[in-house]
């Protein structure tokens, strides 16, 4: 799929996905897509884990609350942030880092006829982040930060409407 | 350009570019992608200057040192983050909401033909992100956070190496 049309596809999906398997090899490409994002000095804060196996989904979807595309979608991609500052480094740009894949990633899903959605704000109630982080044995250390369901919509997918151009950038100068 | 050959392409680019034209509709199309960027609860909080006067230009190099991509770019995208949290949020996603932003825009600064380079730690220094706000009238309430030089790149722009997917990704558990 062509870039902007993939960035203009592109859509948060909470409803059914389809009873269709999504593949390993579609599923690296995914993640692949992710790992070729920027970071912040190159040092490369973010780690992936896919889940597919279908108990551990099962409990997945069970701690964020039973959303239809969580439980629904054939495979969950866990997006891992490291949020150590490295040595002689001055900043951390763990979450700038994740974000840029985690946007890589939902390109990628949309490009490949998939769908699914950015999930944040769930885990970080009642520690939903740390539980799944110990379900999938991730290093104490390393912060469980997104989830995206990933599957065939059962539903057509659509962006949520942006404001224009006019309202959000200008040439020269602030809002003129 | 194919999502894919974006999205392996994309590099950051601190050389000098070309004095060749950046054409005010391909800067609009490069804002339009990060304007369709997901942000957290569709609350949009970034927004964008597109420097293009040759003044303005030369003081933002100034401010951040004249690396030779400041300096010869014939565009540069100011990247502006609400910080607030709106009424009735739990979260605030401001830093993963410009991010997401800024990567569409890479990805099309790369598919147009143009180079560009995430430029965010040099603003976090001397309040240079506040002067540079200041310069461009940003309201003192939202942050300056990037800056993206945009130009034809006078040398191969060339991804940094990243890890393998074996590094950094698995199926069903961390490290498995």
């Amino acid at each position: 799929m062509e870039l902007f049309e993939a960035i203009h596809c592109r859509a948060s999906y909470r409803k059914p996905f389809r009873d269709a398997p999504v593949g390993k090899e579609q599923l690296e490409q995914i993640v692949e897509a992710g790992i070729l994002a920027p970071s912040g000095y190159n040092d490369q804060t973010t780690s992936f884990v896919v889940i597919t196996d279908p108990t551990l989904r099962a409990e997945v979807a069970e701690l964020t609350g039973n959303g239809e595309a969580v439980r629904t979608a054939q495979a969950i991609i866990v997006v891992i942030m490291d949020p150590r500052t490295g040595e002689g480094r001055d900043f951390q740009f763990g979450v700038e880092n994740y974000a840029a894949a985690t946007e890589n990633m939902l390109l990628a899903v949309t490009a490949l006829g998939f769908a699914s959605v950015w999930i944040d704000g769930a885990l970080r109630r009642d520690d939903v982040a740390g539980k799944i982080g110990r379900l999938l044995s991730v290093p104490p250390e390393l912060e469980v930060r997104v989830i995206l369901p990933v599957g065939v919509p059962a539903e057509e997918p659509r962006q949520a409407a942006k404001k224009s151009l006019a309202e959000r950038a200008w040439f020269n100068g602030y809002g003129a």
